[in-house]
């Protein structure tokens, strides 16, 4: 079952539920108003949007206007990002010149969750000095975790799917890393994928709490990666169980992997630029690849293999605040 | 001006306005039906709930039952904690034998803001081992701080001031800070005294963006610390703008000031255990006191030179999750 948020003048939206294609809709209706409403009663609340979707499946719905989809969560209570490509996480050292991250834990932040740009907003930064990036990722949409829940019992409590860009400010990164406070000016508001999709959407391309798709990154317009999301060094139930360790998660928590990355990087490509930077520093001694510009566009769309993008596509052009 | 929330089944519950004694209380309305909506159009709301409050001033009112009221914003959109009390950091590296930090910002990490536990709530740990401690502190909520607000044009945005125990689980710190990322499971949800108070409440006390009060800290009905507010090294409106660098603040947002630490610590003690024990290691090369235990109280008081407590008090036991 696929998700989507119109746009109707409120701050959480209003839910659809999409047919399969991508191509019509049908609203969830008063009882169901908005999506952080149904994740908060799921249990209730899925029966009644599989309701509409098998509606959908026999043909029912309006045309879907892509461009009124927001973020299918525009807002929620909690944004808690991973860093779980262990490739990434040497290949950001090299960039940043800091130190390995001694751990056998998932690295883990708390960013803003208090807006998610829509798959088409345009994102408006400050200034290009700061070093402005996109960073190509998975996150997941809990119900309400208790604390101390441990990681097979959290893969139950994973009830959507969603493709986040993770926009993030490279020039801010290596001095707030350094605090050990973590990210706050170095990240500012994500953007999400049109469709928040049920794991069952994905067959056996959901395994082992990994989302096991190629991660298509076109930076205007040419690709610039295409790293498949199983090379996890931990599945997002523990990541779930990590976050979840001393605090009940609120329904409504988005949880992310942290940027795709293979170990075959140099086939694949890369989703930030950060990581393209380093591995030009490994090859050459130094970065060539520039950050992004006013005027920029980055498209983002995980792909099932036999075609389809159960996701939709982030396509979005980077503007002067 | 004082404002607080009752429990009435909701997880915003209902807003009152509190009259200048702490005794008698009107319901803000439905309206204004919580802190968190007042807050999202403060410019409309506080001239009704000014309104509420000179009735309270001549004498109406229902009685207000402390039993009842939870934490003024039971939950937000977003919570960043600074560290701004620059002894505070000098001994926490002491106490957790990590490098100085080298910065000339604030410090500041992200923390969970879906629940803040009342006044009164017991709070539940899963384990002693996990170094359990309170860090007293003060808050501020603002309004909607457009991106690139500077220090001068934040010191506006802040409507309410708010007194806070940021909860804090020493064991698991000092690996989430040397990640670089922050804390997630080392800082579990907060709890907030019972009153949020607009800044006038305060007089000459409210000063160059600082609650120049006395914060009383209490562990198992014996005092703790009493330092004052006074000696922050960032103003609550410079940790505004810098929280608002490179993000829209959403209404509601509370920006914490970190443990208040004052310099003659030898004097007025600490808001926090682990301090103490830095105090300790300096004195005698290793920390004597432990943290806190199931079953111990902390209560925190902030108190006007002349007497009377203007955001109430914490008072809290911990309990076995």
């Amino acid at each position: 079952m696929r998700l989507a948020t119109r746009a109707q003048g409120d701050p959480d939206g209003e839910l659809l539920v999409v047919s399969a294609d991508g191509r019509r809709c049908l609203a969830a209706g008063a009882r169901w108003p908005n999506l952080l409403a149904a994740i908060t009663r799921w249990d209730a609340a899925e029966p009644a949007l599989r309701a509409l979707d098998a509606r959908l499946a026999a043909g029912e719905g309006a045309p879907l206007d892509a461009a009124e989809l927001r973020a299918p969560l525009p807002r929620t209570w909690q944004w808690l990002d991973g860093s779980a490509f262990a490739v990434h996480a040497q290949l950001m050292q090299i960039a940043f010149g800091t130190q390995p991250i001694e751990s056998d834990k998932p690295l883990m932040y708390q960013g803003m969750s208090d807006c998610f740009y829509g798959p088409t907003e345009p994102v408006p930064f400050s200034d290009e000095a700061l070093g402005i990036d996109f960073e190509g990722e998975f996150g997941v949409v809990v119900d309400a975790v208790p604390m101390g829940t441990d990681a097979a019992a959290a893969l139950p409590h994973i009830r959507l799917l969603v493709q986040i860009n993770d926009w993030s400010l490279r020039a801010l990164a290596v001095r707030e890393k350094n605090t050990g406070f973590g990210f706050v000016q170095a990240k500012p508001a994500c953007s999400m994928a049109p469709f928040a999709i049920t794991p069952d959407e994905l067959g056996a391309h959901w395994r082992d709490g990994r989302v096991c798709l190629d991660l298509g990154v076109d930076w205007n317009g040419r690709r610039f990666g295409q790293a498949n999301g199983r090379e996890m060094a931990f599945g997002f139930h523990e990541l779930v169980a990590h976050a979840a360790a001393t605090r009940n998660l609120v329904a409504g928590t988005v949880i992310g992997s942290g940027t795709v990355t293979n170990a075959d990087y140099a086939r694949v490509g890369s989703s930030c630029i950060t990581e393209r930077r380093a591995i030009e520093m490994i090859a050459g001694g130094k970065p060539a690849t520039p950050f992004m510009a006013f005027g920029d566009r980055v498209r983002m769309e995980a792909c099932l293999p036999g075609g389809g993008a159960p996701f939709g596509a982030i396509d979005q052009l980077v503007t002067k605040a």
